[in-house]
């Protein structure tokens, strides 16, 4: 039977368990939910063992369970291993859910509930597909690893480690994720990159106390003005970021590169329009996907001093606040980034005030050639299925657990997303589009058979 | 009798009804305390009566009354309008005063109560003046005319309509006003210079939600970048605010003024200590007591967009805040000001960003020579009680009606203050040092009979 026919007769089945697994609440951020997590691990383990995987083990962490699984069974061919998350974002705002987040409900070919598409639903899809496979042709046409972590959502704080401390365990020729979206509805992608990130907190203190702009305005330092010129001095007027060294490891974008992005024809008319943006804004001479795809940032993500309320407040404040990230490309090494603006704050901070800077997030940016075989064995998948080839695009967004993977198992990751940009990820009503369920399933089954 | 001996005698019975004053909780702010503001005014319209002048109204205005009263028998003799205000400012924080705040209670020769010194006990010592001289003399060697309003701590949104419509009733030679401080313990100072006052809030907006900035990172505008360089462009880097005309109508300092100045012999370094401060900082070429007294500034008072919360959000705000105030000094027209702060900001706002600007408060400076005869006399007084001369100084902050009283009258102010900086006026545990009580009495005493 084509494996058409065989997801098509199972699909009622499939989606009664799929939203069995969404209606576990396993929010990792939130410890009265440390039990569900339990729950979900369990429920991946067993269906991990009922579609035919070996080894199933639920592993405790310092955090939350991983679980594993594997099916070795085909010698001198090549080992895949599949990455997912069964957590899922904490809901609030509750009250903006069409239908209660953990209670599943598809309208308009639709599934709706938390973590529809990030990324139970995605992750769902590679458990049926090997047991189509088991179920079909009795043996797998690779071996097959499952990492599958309960983490995700807060940043991963126990994976690495366990990569490390397992990476013989988890040595795979390929590290395949569905976790990210297609470009559009029936436009295919696999990210290629992801950017790497840094963060800061920055705090300038002046006085001890907040003072009278009457009786001291003029004759004592102001922690907001230290800090906005502080600010201002990291970007220069061509939108670039005004920090000595800042670009260093940036690679130029090769003219292969700057095709690949002309070809997802980004509308940025349309984006500045849906946005309510007057413009885009940006580094000059990068089209907006090359800004967001291939070139750092550096962002002010908060600022904030002084009074706030209704009003007035005649009031030089004692202290100002900033948050910070960085979004990072190539071989820039985030600890020397934040090096360089924790010596470039240090260098420009006015006369009189204090500096106090946190360091916080790390990490690197992730970058494959789309020439890789296996990215094109992928791409090749996507065709059969959808008609159409994959793009190759750059994700501005930073997923470091990624970058964790290609250099603790030294092996390609092939980011194979089947969710929708609008599908709200993180936000209500989060949704999955049963279209590419159907095909999820078949362009997994079709790039581990041309493996 | 001596005005000593009278005062000594009457000591206990004026504290007495100074104390009854000061149990009225005539928080003009609150409008739980309405019936409380009328009482008050009930309070000094009584006590006036009772010492002796004639015409004694209570007058109602759109918000709390005002209360009026001359003495109008000293024909070819100045004629003196006394300004006060019976309203006190709100108590919180609650839990920080050492006895209730309506309970007054004397301590260590300081009376301890909301209103002591600001302004119930200094109004109350020229009632009591006016009464011991009646007592004494059985007339006054002036035209004395009172205008006591209920609304001063909440900006005297009436008072200004009100002069306008009596000018002719409050028609004065000088106002006289007791809403000020010493210089410190024993060091009697004449205020002869308030700054003025402007006020604007700024919004920048971007786009019409919140973006994330790994998405969109690097090509859309982000409102707090907007906000910090063009609120660092107000100022340059030698603490002169860098918008074009805003010194226009501030005067240089006179040699005279400078000399005056110096004569406070201002502690700069014991400030800088109080303070925590690494370093005064300000407009170079002038002093803490020149910047603050005869310079203009402008303050941010709160900057703020984006995250606030723990830890990181790789947010791109679609909008940022920031309130600003400006002390104006000289002939600085605060309409004007405002309209080149709107002029600077509209030509340094980047690409991309919206700005909405609202403005809000607007005053005038008051100044008055020092040399003036009725300044000088008040200098004389004090030298005659405290035993040594006034100094002329200019204060940092703002007291708008002093300005609109000038200029609606046409008549110099002489602001005769009896409170000492450390009063904690606004704040808990203000007091008044009754030292300061026995000597008013008698420098008001000195100063009427000297005009």
């Amino acid at each position: 039977m084509s494996y058409e026919t065989y997801f098509q007769n199972k699909r009622e089945q499939h989606l009664d368990e799929l939203k069995q697994f969404l209606t576990i609440p396993s929010v990792s951020a939130l410890s009265e939910h440390k039990k569900d997590m339990i729950d979900a691990a369990k429920w991946v383990a067993a269906k991990l063992e009922t579609a035919g995987l070996e080894k199933v083990e639920i592993i405790p962490t310092g955090g939350h369970p991983i679980v594993y699984a594997e099916h070795i069974q085909a010698p001198g061919k090549p080992t895949v291993l599949v990455y997912g998350h069964y957590d899922v974002q904490p809901v609030d705002p509750l009250h903006l859910w069409e239908t209660p987040p953990f209670e599943p409900s598809i309208r308009d070919g639709k599934l709706y509930a938390r973590g529809a598409t990030d990324d139970k639903g995605q992750l769902f899809l590679h458990v049926k597909a090997i047991e189509a496979l088991l179920d079909q042709e009795n043996k797998l046409p690779v071996n097959v690893k499952f990492c599958i972590e309960g983490e995700e959502e807060i940043s991963s704080p126990n994976l690495p480690a366990f990569m490390k401390d397992n990476a013989d365990k988890l040595a795979a020729d390929v590290v395949l994720i569905s976790d990210t979206s297609l470009l559009a509805k029936g436009k295919p992608a696999i990210s290629t990159g992801l950017r790497g990130l840094c963060s800061l907190e920055v705090t300038i203190a002046t006085a001890n106390t907040d003072l009278h702009s009457g009786t001291f305005g003029g004759g004592v330092p102001n922690a907001l003005h230290a800090l906005v010129s502080l600010l201002a001095s990291l970007h220069d007027g061509q939108g670039r970021v005004a920090i000595d060294g800042f670009y260093e490891g940036v690679p130029e974008l090769s003219s292969d590169m700057r095709e690949e992005f002309l070809k997802q024809d980004h509308d940025d008319e349309q984006l500045r329009a849906n946005l309510g943006l007057e413009a885009l804004y940006g580094e000059e001479g990068y089209s907006f996907v090359e800004r967001t795809g291939a070139r750092p940032t550096l962002e002010l993500n908060g600022v904030y001093g002084g009074f706030q309320g209704e009003g007035t407040k005649t009031v030089i404040p004692k202290e100002a606040h900033a948050k910070i990230t960085c979004r990072l490309v190539g071989d820039q090494d985030p600890a020397r980034i934040l090096d360089r603006i924790a010596a470039h704050l240090e260098s420009h901070v006015m006369p009189g005030a204090r500096l106090v800077i946190k360091r916080g997030e790390q990490a690197r940016a992730f970058n494959m050639d789309p020439s890789h075989p296996m990215l094109q064995k992928a791409a090749d998948a996507y065709e059969q299925v959808y008609g159409t080839r994959a793009l190759f695009t750059k994700d501005g967004g930073s997923i470091p657990i990624v970058e964790t993977f290609s250099r603790i198992l030294q092996a390609p990751v092939v980011m194979m997303g089947f969710g929708l940009p609008d599908e709200n990820l993180h936000a209500p009503n989060e949704h999955f589009n049963l279209d590419n369920f159907d095909k999820g399933l078949l362009t997994i089954v079709a790039f581990l058979k041309q493996l």
